[in-house]
């Protein structure tokens, strides 16, 4: 694991200024394109290069089972995490139809489903057989901790084997509503009652036996939550650990990465509390439905692109603000200037 | 001028059942996709298909000068409306860039710029050579409102001889804040000072300078006020006028329109005012940056999809938003059921 203490990469603050002249000469009025303008702006510093770019997206759905759910805090049965694994394989999931529309490479890594999954296109990185309950005992060993880590390290690797423009990290694993919120709790110090939402669906009496069972969680592991890695942990799962490990590396390989929901926030979370030079590497693609989510994107100082009111996780925020990337840069990099268009500018305006 | 007496055309309530009916079965939880899931619904009961669609998308830019310029509301000059017009033919306008990133036909059509363009891609349908200053007299006579009218309606015509999915109006026209703002006052009785804004990039002065010239305008017609295409002719533009007769004849032809920013709202105002029942087949693409947007979006029942801080018109930020109606209809018609894929649903889990 000596990976993790590399350095993070830097963005190019001569690529910056370069972009930030070029947004001036383009044929609008300065700052009329809005937040498009600073997307292009940072896309061109962190890529270091004039022309930034959002074609090729390397997103890695990262499947992983959770102890916790026997504590009864999904709607769905622990089965369904390995279920979805197929689906996801065989194309009928959200994020599969959105990876294909955007023409992106699409990885589904098993750290760690109850039951292993058989299926040619799946990438196998098993952390364990599921995590412990975490109400009752630590998720995670620490090999396993490392061994989750390193799968996304793994990830990044190929996304930066790709050329990738962009990295998008995904998860499924029911009960890991429970586990991120946790994850909150302990690294932003905010009580359960405050960041526990509905995850795929609880009623309010599901919602109120989630909140009793993430104060348990804590008390359990109360004297193992002032480090973001130990209570990664704790507390967190084999997908959220891979998440850390794959933003981590990607911000070291100095590939953007677009931020989803509720969970990859999470592992957002403890990254940037571990290793604060991960945070310029992030964009935040959508606000979760996911009432904590809010609380942790403040703290890491992003701001959403989309607010749809989405909750499935999966990655499926993140696909969705790749075209909004793409066009900042496609007009960024193909819109006219003042000019070659020969259009009266704001100076010439005023004088 | 028959058509206008036309009735609107209607949502499809069956299609509304069985693509509600559709997004329950789809591998995800119950509303997990937010309004990505309302999207698709309300598209297939609009365009009265089970598979709803964003494929084919008509965007008709109309460009017009003002009068009201003599003012000096603008921060750039009078010609730009005519060198922007160029730039978007030429393909270097942030419109013209979208267009092509979206694979969308894009129309340039004259409906009044002050002086004549040669350009063999453009539409010219003319109906003066820009408006009267408002602060004095009409905008428009009788007949040019006819004629910007009529202008609009061929342009949704011809997105309905293309079999368009969806409808997209655009505007060009140095000093339209100012006649889209003085529309504002007159249909929703507010004061110039609540939804004067900065336009194309005005300074305080010039926005305090712009209040009372919009007051002036107000103070002028105040006895042509209260009947909306009355209104339109006397304080409005033609390009306006233009967006107002295509959104009218989308909504007859049945066609879903994808509102951009805030001139297009002015002509929204309008259109719904006359009849009501355009309102039905009007998507909100964005919250502009200019402050009075809400009170209008507000008024028409319309929550913007994306808010992203623009102010450059064009339609791009109703382009900006095609992607995630693309988005919405392929989840919606290329998602696995739970009985596709073999995953087990919310109702099981509770069995």
């Amino acid at each position: 694991m000596d990976w993790l203490n590399e350095p993070c990469a830097s963005a190019t603050e001569h690529y910056r200024e370069f972009a930030l002249q070029r947004q001036q000469q383009l044929t609008k009025p300065s700052g009329a394109l809005g937040r498009l303008e600073t997307l292009a702006v940072t896309l061109a510093a962190l890529q270091g290069r004039e022309d930034p770019r959002a074609d090729r997206v390397h997103i890695s759905i990262f499947a992983a089972d959770h102890g916790v759910t026997e504590e009864g805090v999904s709607a769905f049965p622990q089965a369904v995490t390995g279920q979805m694994v197929h689906n996801f394989l065989n194309g009928g999931a959200a994020i599969s139809v959105l990876a294909r529309e955007l023409g992106a490479t699409l990885e589904i890594i098993d750290v760690g489903v109850k039951d292993p999954l058989n299926h040619a296109g799946l990438i196998s990185q098993r952390a364990g057989a599921g995590t412990a309950n975490s109400a009752q005992a630590p998720a995670m060993t620490h090999s396993q901790l490392n061994l989750a880590l390193q799968a996304g390290y793994a990830a990044a690797e190929r996304a930066y084997a790709n050329k990738a423009h962009l990295f998008i990290g995904g998860e499924m694993g029911i009960g890991n509503t429970t586990a991120a919120t946790a994850l909150y709790c302990a690294l932003l110090d905010v009580a359960p009652s405050v960041a526990t939402g509905a995850g795929t669906g609880l009623d309010a009496a599901g919602i109120a036996h989630k909140v009793n069972v993430i104060q348990r969680i804590l008390d359990v592991h109360r004297h193992h939550l002032n480090a973001p890695l130990e209570a990664l942990r704790c507390v967190g799962g084999f997908e959220i650990a891979a998440l850390v490990g794959a933003y981590w590396r990607a911000a070291q390989r100095g590939i953007p990465i677009v931020v989803d929901g509720f969970i990859s926030t999470a592992a957002a979370l403890v990254a940037v509390q571990q290793q604060p030079n991960v945070q310029q590497w992030l964009l935040l693609s959508h606000a979760s439905a996911e009432p904590g989510h809010v609380l942790a994107t403040d703290f890491l100082g992003l701001q959403p692109l989309l607010d749809l009111q989405m909750r499935l996780g999966e990655g499926s925020g993140a696909a969705l603000a790749v075209p909004l990337l793409r066009m900042a840069c496609a007009l960024h990099n193909r819109m006219a200037t003042f000019a070659e268009a020969a259009v009266a500018g704001e100076t010439a305006a005023r004088l």
